[in-house]
């Protein structure tokens, strides 16, 4: 056990949440509170609003005694908290996280991107000296399509996989243009940053069906974006009295697109597109030598059983959510059968589930600081890559050669 | 009037077709044949049998007087032949290009990728000494869905574009995989290269929609090729007595990702997929400020009207193919009113019209040579950027400054 050995046996886990924007308290009421194993002891936002409706609604939940904080360094103090939960503004993740495991609290950290390299190094090593319990808390690696294709995946039904798609493409024009009367930080990072900004939805669960960290690696990676048009002729159209936005001009460019290879010669292709009308998708793609997955075509495609489709992509249109039910995990099984779960339709309090039970069990997380590195670094990487024409960058190893071994 | 005056107010073309293999056939039969303002006079290629069967096959149709040659150059010394279209294998598309503008003849030159970038340069330079009439036959800028699109595009329905993505996703592994026994290319290919080797089914509409040598150009890109499993796995499954194919190690990746940077700031994304199983399609993806299209979800969104289907992209499946009704060119109006026409649909026998039109009438070709330069020179880039581990290349300027002012 290479775990921090005060995670051991615990009936119940005193959580505070750092980050009461939108996530915070979206986490709170669909996946913690909803969590037997847990209390909520303290929450903490340096909006005070943000906290006084939060301990409002806490009390009202008949979670009474919460502490309320605007400084995360006080609620890293409290003796009484146990493990926090990360939901801040992207740029305070690392920093935080790496406070709170050098005060000896359990850290459940959301996503986003990194902003730097070398932060990155940072979070590794501060897990190393402390060995908390550490978890990313990537949701959609608790999806269904994710889960059921994992173990598709592991049964062999795609053959050998040589390349996986996927994106983040998700129409965020509305959010980034209010980012002032929201208090969003999603705003200024679109003014001043051109990378893609938001990985981890995609490149979690393709780095999970390809080994990444384990037995395979991301060795490097280009990327290159496109104009940025899309925020500005929306905030023309819709926002056309604010003249500071009207005249600014956003670095981020619409559609960012990204290859990265892999030390088995695999290519992961990640796409951002968060600027422009669309429908929401993940786009993930899973290209394998006896198959192949498309979110875009809800088609799964398989050597013999689909052969004579060939010219037909449409006709199986659907066939992917029946097809699916054989390959549920126990968590979509128990959906299935009548269980009643929430937060992004579920998949955030199974995520939250697996933390808790970590934690108060000593357990390894399924998704660690090494994934964590590995998938938020790619943010600042684009950025190096982009501003360099689409050179390639070298992605770090952070496991220092344990990958190769490592299960 | 800039073409050679020899072509003015032709009644009749006489077509010479170089190239009997796959491509050859189907557009004599789906194409030249059924337009009025053809008559063949002359067929060629390397290997007798195939000559004999098509002269026999003409004779059959009523098209008397056709001569047979092993050797493009006889066929280029034919005094009767006019205009000669090239269907041979990849390699020698440039160079019988090249001498056919040379004997005065005017050129229809089928698809393919280029092996070198200067060849491409000496193709646009013969051009320019000879100016006779020149069209790439890329039959896709004649489909249904470009073709409307391109209206829909001229019409401002998508605002600014700022991405296009495309592909060519086609099984060919049988195809490769007997390629000893049907004499055909693509075997040695594989084997021998890496990088996009078919990218003009879906550059040339994208680079139509981007105004690429008419306000803009391609400046660079950079391409990534995943490892190359898909051939070898299918040869051993169902060629496994082949022992010569079961020892070949093939050069190809199996997916190969390309990113193209324009000169006006948007990106072309293209992906080659011809080695795994798959359903067939070129993924046309259209990125715009006021809405996107996306082939594979047989979806238009488009701002205001679909937004509140923001999580339902799957709600509008089908709905394209309506829409664009408005938006037919004359060819497809007249296909939805009745008009039988054959060639993948349609497509080849318009093309064709268009080619031979052109000819006839000393018109300039809607697809010119510094269309196809600028479209085929992409598979040697790639196979440079892809060797150079996804290093960004430079794209020639076919045009030496005039896309700034061309319309």
């Amino acid at each position: 056990m290479l775990l921090n050995r005060r995670f051991l046996d615990m009936k119940k886990v005193n959580v505070g949440v750092i980050g009461l924007g939108c996530r915070g308290p979206s986490l709170i009421k669909d996946a913690i509170l909803p969590n037997d194993r847990t209390k909520i002891v303290a929450v903490c936002d340096c909006y005070e609003d943000r906290v006084n409706n939060q301990l409002k609604f806490l009390k009202e939940q008949g979670n009474d005694g919460t502490k309320g904080y605007t400084d995360y360094r006080e609620l890293l103090a409290d003796k009484n908290v146990e493990a926090v939960i990360i939901s801040t503004s992207w740029d305070m993740h690392v920093p935080i996280a790496i406070a709170a495991m050098k005060a000896g609290k359990a850290v459940g950290l959301e996503v986003g991107g990194a902003y730097s390299v070398q932060s990155c190094h940072d979070l590794v090593r501060t897990w190393e000296e402390t060995r908390v319990p550490f978890m990313f808390l990537e949701n959609c690696m608790y999806d269904w399509n994710e889960t059921a294709l994992f173990n598709m995946i592991d049964e062999g039904l795609f053959g050998t996989i040589v390349a996986i798609d996927g994106g983040y493409m998700h129409d965020l024009r509305e959010e980034v243009s209010y980012g002032v009367e929201n208090r969003h930080y999603r705003l200024q990072n679109y003014i001043k940053r051109n990378c893609d900004n938001y990985p981890t939805h995609e490149l979690g669960p393709i780095a999970h069906m390809l080994g990444i960290n384990r037995g395979n690696r991301m060795v490097s990676l280009v990327s290159v974006a496109s104009k940025a048009c899309g925020l500005h002729e929306y905030i023309l159209a819709n926002k056309p009295d604010d003249t500071e936005l009207v005249n600014t001009k956003f670095a981020q460019g619409d559609i960012v697109t990204t290859i990265i290879t892999c030390a088995g010669g695999e290519t992961i292709t990640l796409r951002l597109d968060t600027t422009l009308p669309r429908a929401y998708g993940r786009g993930l793609t899973i290209h394998g030598t006896k198959g192949m997955f498309s979110e875009n075509d809800r088609v799964i495609f398989l050597d013999d059983v689909n052969k004579s489709d060939e010219y037909r992509p449409t006709s199986l249109w659907g066939n992917f959510l029946e097809f699916s039910k054989k390959y549920l995990n126990d968590n979509w099984a128990a959906v299935e059968k009548g269980l009643k779960v929430q937060g992004h339709g579920g998949m955030d309090y199974f995520m939250m589930k697996d933390f808790i039970d970590c934690v108060a069990e000593g357990k390894e997380p399924p998704f660690d600081v090494y994934d964590a590195a590995s998938w938020i670094v790619i943010s600042p990487l684009t950025e190096q890559s982009i501003s360099l024409g689409g050179t390639p960058v070298s992605i770090p190893d952070f496991t220092c050669g344990r990958w190769v071994t490592r299960r």
